[in-house]
């Protein structure tokens, strides 16, 4: 027991000035090397000889995964339950019965031939956060509820699930792992014919917190220690058909022809020059193209190719797709070919909780650490949460901004900071009156 | 028996006046009606539920195609041989032993899901010219063959056979009927263990012509007849890689991407200007793409894609290349990818003999139709005899320019046209001396 455990105890003894604990802490520290050796264990399930980690939701080593967690948890003195959509969640009694839980957590699944930092930076973050605090016995007001979310990858199911709820559209779809999301949920100890009892309702939290991985470039090339996430931006996604007419590609002149993957260039070309024409940080993606029928001597008399854009405002991806939308009708002009868009995707921006934001950037600011406002690109099981409760983010750096690859990597230190910022908020919360 | 071949008896009665009878058969004509319901039998081995023809080579319904042809050889009184590479010669000896053989023909099979004229017109275009000689009992000077060249849509396999003869990678190839080309040329009855005595040397022919559908929509756009053959366009491809670096799309600012797709757009644009930028009936195509890994949420870390160059000028294809090289020094730098080029065909420009150009000419204007010259942009086994002796290729309207498709069609007016012109170029270059 070292001189802040025993001053910790020295506390607890006194009840009444549970309200001061928060404040009574400002030296408590994770134990980042028991964090980072948890990160190494973790990796061993579902390893790839790139070194990277293949974990697809519902497969056994997703399975296996998710008893180390829960291992650790009890460890940790958490009570650990699977509700019945497949989430792990480990909780811990608040001396305040009034007050709602406060959530921390993350997912431990991954894309294949992912890498070993995503969701697990989080997930173990979160379970070293609560160790500490039951080995430092520290009790917050409010209960703490530690959460595992299962297949963050395939679209944020376990989140949604406690969120909004499955369809059984979703239920029925079918994931990497061949199992469709039902059978997943089954697998991994849920129980697919009781999901209600798993939704939650707004107002039965009082605030999550997610430790991730920045994956992009930011943080690592600016070299600053955190990021505090002003929201996740919205996605948006449509697949894209042109049509054109095929042709032999000896016979056919140039000016006769109606090519459909000439149109698709223009296109492609147009996105990246209309995302990149205005401030800000949008992206805007062109990922998948096939021309058809797809052969050397063939002018291409159809395309199918993809949209995604991306922003934290809803009003500026519309006014990006419009442009493109004009741009394209010139291209369908010029080309003699005909462009037909379907939305298959569209995530609205989830902002972050501007109080956890401030509370996020004093916590790490009195850590000694600098920090940096900064949106995420990336889905997160925050994302759903927001629409139950103020949620907030805290991002550590990725080298080189790789992520979803065996590259992905973020530094020991970056991640015992983050964990430090997960905690000092989370305590930092706990004495705040949320509503 | 009618006037004409009453006459032509006469004439064939008085041996010393052979060179005379090119000149004495103005009026004689193919039999447009039995030429075009042969054509109609034909469509029926390998006939698709879209009006097309299926009928790949080395399939039963190649096959059966191949044994209808050869039985309508046989009425038109050619000695009908298969020889060990597997394509169809029916012969006919001429009057003078000295002379080489004039050979007349195409091919019969059919690219997949394809059409019911394409190389099918001129072989049975060629069949009718040697009936209605034969009816008509005029006998050429010249030996005469009519060849059916086997596998022309898999890359001329035949013409190479016979021009230059096939390799054991050439043999190993597997085709579209799953067979290899070797066993392929064994299931239509050729020997692949004899294919040295199908080679014939330079000299051993007097000269080759080829009735054909255009494949492109010049003649039927300008009504125009008979389309005289400059040449056969050397066709040139290209394996395109296109490196950059794959990322996730949500978390990588536009301004840190090396977006392999956005690089390909800029290349195909590039492609489409440069080619069009200089006067002339060069094409440039592209017409195949893959962006890899292939999704919505990850930016493009690598292309493959293609280059298709043709024209009758290899110089100008060379000078068109390099254009695209340099442009493609740009895209690099701008994009931060790196493209990488393999030539996988170069087949070289075949100019047609500028005397059967001229004769052609003549016997169409002789028989009233309009001509214009052009070159074939598709590529022929008229390209591969040109090795051994000069070729003229004679093309009739093809509607829309449409080809390889089961909506390719070409007017029986026209058709007939076509096998007249055939008729009447083969008896003048018949008089004439070839050497």
């Amino acid at each position: 027991m070292n001189r802040r455990e025993f001053n910790l105890n020295l506390l607890f003894a006194v009840p009444a000035l549970t309200l001061l604990v928060p404040q009574a802490q400002p030296q408590l520290r994770v134990n980042g090397q028991r964090l980072n050796a948890r990160l190494s264990e973790l990796a061993q399930y579902g390893k790839t000889p790139e070194g990277g980690t293949h974990r697809l939701a519902y497969t056994d080593a997703d399975l296996e995964a998710r008893q180390y967690a829960m291992k650790l948890m009890r460890e940790a003195q958490l009570e650990v339950t699977i509700d019945a959509a497949g989430n792990i969640a480990g909780q811990r009694v608040g001396s305040n019965t009034q007050l709602k839980p406060l959530m921390i957590g993350s997912h431990i699944d991954s894309v294949p031939a992912g890498g070993s930092y995503d969701g697990q930076v989080g997930s173990m973050g979160a379970i070293e956060v609560a160790q500490i605090l039951a080995e430092n016995k520290v009790r917050l007001r409010h209960p703490l509820e530690v959460v595992i979310f299962q297949n963050e990858e395939g679209g944020t199911i376990g989140s949604t699930a406690i969120a909004r709820g499955l369809t059984e559209k979703d239920l029925s779809i079918v994931t990497n792992s061949k199992k469709t999301i039902r059978e997943g949920i089954k697998f991994i100890g849920g129980d697919p014919d009781k999901l209600a009892s798993a939704v939650r309702k707004k107002g039965d939290l009082a605030g999550y917190l997610e430790l991730h991985i920045e994956q992009g470039g930011t943080l690592h090339q600016e070299k600053i220690n955190i990021g505090v996430v002003e929201g996740i931006v919205g996605v948006f996604w449509w697949e894209v058909t042109i049509e054109g007419f095929a042709n032999h590609a000896g016979t056919t002149p140039m000016n006769q022809r109606r090519d459909a993957l000439l149109a698709a260039a223009k296109y492609i070309d147009a996105v990246n020059r209309i995302v990149t024409s205005v401030p800000g940080r949008q992206v805007g993606t062109v990922g998948r193209i096939q021309a058809l029928p797809g052969a050397f001597n063939i002018v291409p008399g159809k395309v199918t190719t993809t949209l995604g854009l991306r922003d934290l405002d809803a009003a500026k991806v519309q006014m990006l797709f419009e442009k493109i939308q004009s741009e394209v009708r010139r291209i369908e002009a010029a080309t003699g070919t005909k462009f037909d868009f379907k939305q298959v995707n569209a995530s609205q921006p989830a902002p972050t909780d501007e109080r956890f934001r401030r509370v996020i950037n004093d916590a790490a600011k009195q850590l000694g650490l600098t920090t940096k406002l900064l949106p995420s690109g990336a889905g997160h099981d925050a994302q759903e949460i927001a629409h139950l409760s103020p949620v907030g983010m805290i991002f550590v750096p990725s080298r080189d901004g790789i992520s979803h690859s065996p590259r992905e990597f973020s530094e020991p230190a970056d991640i015992t900071n983050g964990a430090n910022v997960l905690l000092h908020t989370l305590l930092k919360l706990d004495g705040m009156s949320l509503n």
